[in-house]
């Protein structure tokens, strides 16, 4: 038996006889892939019981030990990632919290004074995903981001290894660009000419929005930034019912305060309207409209804000135009599809989450508009004008945040790898599967869809009827017992971790099935699979 | 030789030849490890330029390119983490904007719309890394946030992996659990009874020195929530002139405005002063002064503010303590140091980021006070009340954010691995390096410091005059040309590559080094060699 060149080099003149025991010991039972042309990459059967993270780099001989470290996480992750594609293993294996916290099985959430073995590290991290959700198994539909993408993984590995932060070129200059070069790609798709503008990864579609807000604000009043909002108007914002709540977090964060958020209300299928009876309102006591939100792919619904008629309105009378398309913007790279986002090209402002309907793995969020001025504050120990490079190219002083993850470079990556044609592709088929589920049960007995005609975005929104509820003539008792159906439902499914899949109520509708499909793995028989347990879960409700 | 397992059990039925001829032709040259005892965890010599991400899983026969190709980025990484750590690596290999976007041999940022091959992936993540910054390099000094912590990036990879979102614990039960327990430790270390409050962890400290300032609001103006900053008196807050600048950002971004901030002074070590001063002042025109951000460890000078004299005068006064330790509140962990931050427990709200002086992997920020109420908007698709579970462990209503990224695994599995103590021990050794840079350089002729007397944090600023400004008598001249010293002798250094280190003007001060020390790795013979390495860069300036 070999022993590998790393453990021949310490072997003498190692002072930690404890560390090199470990490995000695792993040698004798068991040493790997020692043909292997690279002579670095290898695992070694290593007593991680006796190795504590002060033996690990920088430690002295702690190249080894963290090689091996790494590697043994490396295959608790492959095999989970092998398991997440395996239908035959669960989506989850729920507990409730008080048994997470009681300890599973030795699983000890507690942190103590003193240090833990490796061994026991590793014990903690195969636990964490034991008793975790597999968020990119085929059968997850419980949000609108789901799936693991394999070249987007890598790319979060490499970030995480790279660990730096997004705010100078000084210690980012790969990552600011390909931050700027990505943005203008995605500017040149919202269709603004030659891709003009700005924009930035942010930490969420909430806070995108939030940006929209404060850059429509400082455009049109910018003494706020210095004075106050008590130096502007009383402003308005409008926004529809079916909108996300982030924009009322939003209203409520800067100070416009959520009453002066407008909710207009919206067609049967979700689509906002009206915004043309509140414009020529005669706006006393110095109230202003300044700012719409037209959202491109509600969160439950999916539907699509007419952009072109809102921006009609937003030109005459002077408003900012921002789309949310957090959740419908992926549907720009689709030729068959981006026809649902008409007039995208006309906001000021757009919000688009490429780890929603495009698979990139979380977080990854982008606003698209002009933020230089609104938020900087030229902090000289970070932006110094006198450095040696270009330094418009230090962006950090856009962002509310002082340091930023690098949220770009596994979208980045996995552009290069799928091409603008493989997102494309995703979408499709995302858009036919939903097709296929909304056919397969419109007409099905026990499912009654919660607003008519074909889905615009993968959104399905329905209401399982077990057969008790069936032939109960509408009224408040049937209302009070469907309403707990898609609960019960749940439930059941989650403690059988078989599938998962949202469900809320919305205005007056009682609670229902939301479905969304972003997961690359689904195939119509993962959405088979998915009516028929809804009907077996439910039958006897 | 050996067939490994996986590829004999697809090789019969495998309809995808191409994808099988690149497994076959690696076999044929190179098969590791078969010996492995796990048969699943073994490296072949894949042809990566004859598979595309399609290939990848979810795609049939996706798993084994899927696993050879995240094992080839894990060679990668774990290549780039040796270097890291090898001080015969350079921290950074320099080049402009211009340069890298030119394309530097054929790296090519540019996006396009068909797929490229995964080995040249593979070749873009290869050089995405070596034009990048070492950020864990034991010469890495430029900012607050250092190292690598090898237990810290496993965390982050496994965070990567389960890709998940912390909005509810249906979707990440065991990180909320986690999230929540570390909060609780850090409240109980800040000094507050029993641990008690609340507290989240959020993208930066920026955004938890935000949080801050919308939860004060909440507390004495819950109005404003829904009737916007109209409906409050003018509010007045208080920082320092040397405290971050988020504080600014934040009073623009809430609504303040930047005027109604008023920024103290300081004492010569950068300490806050003169709040007292401010406060019987007669408030006319209905302001109120609100907020009082006291600073545990200023971003330049690493100063402490003065927090029980500031917490006497807020208490008297009824205004909001908010403590921003994101630099400095990793000193709680010493039982040596954390009297600098003596009175933090006194503070409505602290912020304090594990990211910075704890060495956790980017990002890694929390923000701890009463945040509920702030920021709820009870969005109904995800924050159900009739849920299986106790609802009340769906935390993310608390959040600006909607999708919140998992931040928390990384520094719960650091503090397994590391126990409290192997905080206390890293920040005590970084403390005693920084003291021993200022007895070495105090004294030593072309250095001047900056302020007197022993840092309090990691922080040592100083000035290099190279020997044709030593005689200069004090004057324009000689500030002049100071303040061009060290941009000068800091783009040298990134040009030759050897160490990084932080500049800025900070007032009337002309530019000065700003030495931070967070990095594990770094030893007394790194800081020996930055300050080498400046005498030898500015020598001759």
């Amino acid at each position: 038996m070999k022993i590998c060149g790393f453990l021949q080099k310490n072997n003498s003149v190692d002072e930690s006889g404890r560390i090199l025991r470990s490995f000695k010991d792993g040698a004798a039972k068991n040493l790997l892939s020692c043909d292997n042309g690279d002579p670095r990459f290898r695992r070694t059967e290593t007593d991680f019981s006796n190795l504590f993270a002060r033996d690990l780099l920088p430690a002295k001989n702690g190249e080894e030990p963290s090689l091996q470290f790494l590697l043994e996480i490396v295959e608790i992750l492959t095999n989970y990632v092998r398991k997440t594609f395996d239908r035959s293993t669960k989506v989850l294996d729920f507990h409730h919290p008080h048994q997470l916290l009681e300890g599973m099985e030795g699983f000890n959430l507690e942190l103590s004074d003193q240090p833990e073995s490796l061994e026991q590290i590793l014990v903690d991290c195969r636990d964490t995903l034991k008793y975790g959700v597999r968020t990119g198994h085929p059968r997850f539909f419980n949000q609108l981001s789901t799936g693991l993408d394999i070249v987007g993984l890598a790319g979060e590995w490499l970030t995480s290894t790279a660990n730096t932060n997004m705010f100078t070129y000084e210690i980012a200059p790969v990552f600011v660009l390909m931050e700027q070069l990505t943005l203008k790609k995605m500017r040149e798709i919202v269709g603004w000419p030659d891709g003009e503008g700005d924009g930035i990864f942010s930490p969420g579609g909430a806070i995108s929005n939030m940006y929209s807000v404060m850059i429509a604000r400082y455009k049109f009043f910018p003494v706020v930034k210095t004075k106050g909002m008590a130096a502007a108007p009383r402003l308005i914002l409008f926004t529809s019912e079916h909108s996300h709540y982030s924009i009322k977090k939003t209203s409520a964060a800067l100070g416009f305060g959520t009453e002066n958020l407008i909710l207009l209300n919206t067609d049967e299928s979700g689509r906002s309207q009206n915004l043309h009876l509140f414009i020529p309102f005669p706006w006393f006591q110095g109230y202003v409209p300044m700012y719409v939100n037209a959202t491109a792919g509600t969160t439950v619904y999916g539907a699509f804000d007419p952009i072109n008629e809102i921006a009609d309105i937003c030109e005459k009378h002077n408003m900012w135009l921002h789309v949310d398309g957090a959740w419908g913007g992926g549907l720009l790279m689709s030729r068959k599809h981006r026809h649902k986002l008409n007039g995208v090209e006309r906001a000021n402002s757009v919000t688009w989450n490429p780890h929603k309907m495009m698979g990139v793995p979380l977080q990854c969020s982008a606003i698209l508009g002009l933020l230089q001025g609104c938020n900087s504050m030229c902090a000289g120990y970070l932006f110094q004008q006198d450095k040696q490079y270009d330094v418009t190219y230090d962006t950090g002083d856009k962002a509310i945040q002082c340091g930023r993850h690098v949220d770009i470079f596994k979208f980045w990556l996995m552009w290069k790898a799928k091409g603008t044609v493989g997102f494309e592709q995703h979408i499709d088929k995302c858009l036919e599967l939903s097709a296929y589920l909304y056919h397969k049960i419109k007409n099905r007995e026990g499912f009654e869809m919660v607003f008519n005609g074909e889905p615009q975005h993968t959104n399905v929104c329905f209401w399982y009827l077990p057969p008790s509820l069936r032939n109960l003539p509408d009224g408040k008792e049937r209302r009070e017992r469907l309403h707990k159906v898609a609960p019960k439902i749940k439930a059941l499914m989650m403690e059988s971790g078989t599938t998962m899949v949202g469900y809320q109520p919305q205005g007056n509708k009682v609670n229902f099935f939301r479905m969304v499909i972003s997961n690359p793995a689904a195939t119509r028989s993962d959405i088979d699979f998915l009516v028929d347990e809804i009907e077996r879960l439910g039958n006897d409700l």
